[in-house]
């Protein structure tokens, strides 16, 4: 089984909180025990597992990202975003969690983040669930 | 399955080798041909495979890291640890390795590393074998 | 089922798509739904999943993390590679891909490359194919 999240982004980078919505997925599911894959199918976009708790986290760790990989630099890619591909190498383009007792199994503190690195734009990610045979 | 291996760190920036441990959970599954999940449910703390037989590897690792992303910088998360936070998103809280004849398929040089960004702390990385059908 | 796939690499730094010879053997599988893991047993050696359609794009990817790590720096592992082993670190040993109807499930851009740091240098990449029970 395969599902899809839309996400809207509203800014040139940007970290969405898709827990709740990845949660959702596996709980309608029905699966008790198992894997959840988390895929972003873009090249200027990823997927992070860090803090929910404090938005500082992921303005920390996006501020860092961009200071990095600087949006300006020794380029050849002509469309000028060379710095979200990059940061999408560097983040990965997929997250797999345990699901256990048909939740995932996230630490305390964990949340699932689309990472946004070359946006507005409007996104997709893929979410597979494999059921323990 | 589910096993959880528990990890005392004794420093600030630490790779633990945690190659024996998973694979003793792997032998002790029974399991001849499927996959590990080796998933760390912290936020600051994270998990990679590289050389286990020098360790000067990791300590080169860990030194790069350090100087990559200064502990005090332009953060704003109170807590003071957003430089632990940003390494865990560039190496990640998960790998999956290849059970084969009830062995991890590892390369001849590759060791499963617990990385400590925040430390020193108890910690716990939870191993999921999953049985191909 | 594990395949292997040989690459064969001509330069010290290397991005080799090798899509093409996943899909292969995701068709060769007769498996229409699951999961495809792609593993590099290498220490000096990653793979990631990026934009295929310009060669610009992994150009820039190498090229910027050639400057982010320096081939010497302040290293201890005297086999005057630990460049090599972090890249590694930060790009990764392995990639999942989603299965659908008997093809990757990729997005329109995306392509998998074997993220050669080492080389030049015969490598090799494990593929297992895990059929949705």
């Amino acid at each position: 089984m395969i599902k899809s999240i839309n996400v809207k982004t509203r800014s040139h980078t940007e970290f969405v909180n898709i827990t709740s919505d990845v949660q959702k997925i596996v709980k309608e599911s029905g699966v008790k025990s198992g894997i959840c894959y988390v895929y972003v199918p873009h090249t200027t976009a990823g997927v992070t597992i860090n803090e929910g708790a404090d938005p500082s986290v992921v303005r920390d760790i996006q501020v860092f990202l961009n200071n990095l990989v600087p949006h300006s630099g020794d380029y050849m890619h002509m469309e000028g975003n060379s710095d979200a591909h990059i940061k999408t190498t560097l983040v990965g383009p997929s997250q797999i969690i345990i699901i256990d007792d048909r939740k995932l199994l996230l630490g305390t503190w964990q949340a699932i983040f689309f990472c946004e690195f070359d946006g507005a734009r409007n996104r997709r990610v893929n979410v597979k669930i494999v059921k323990e045979s």
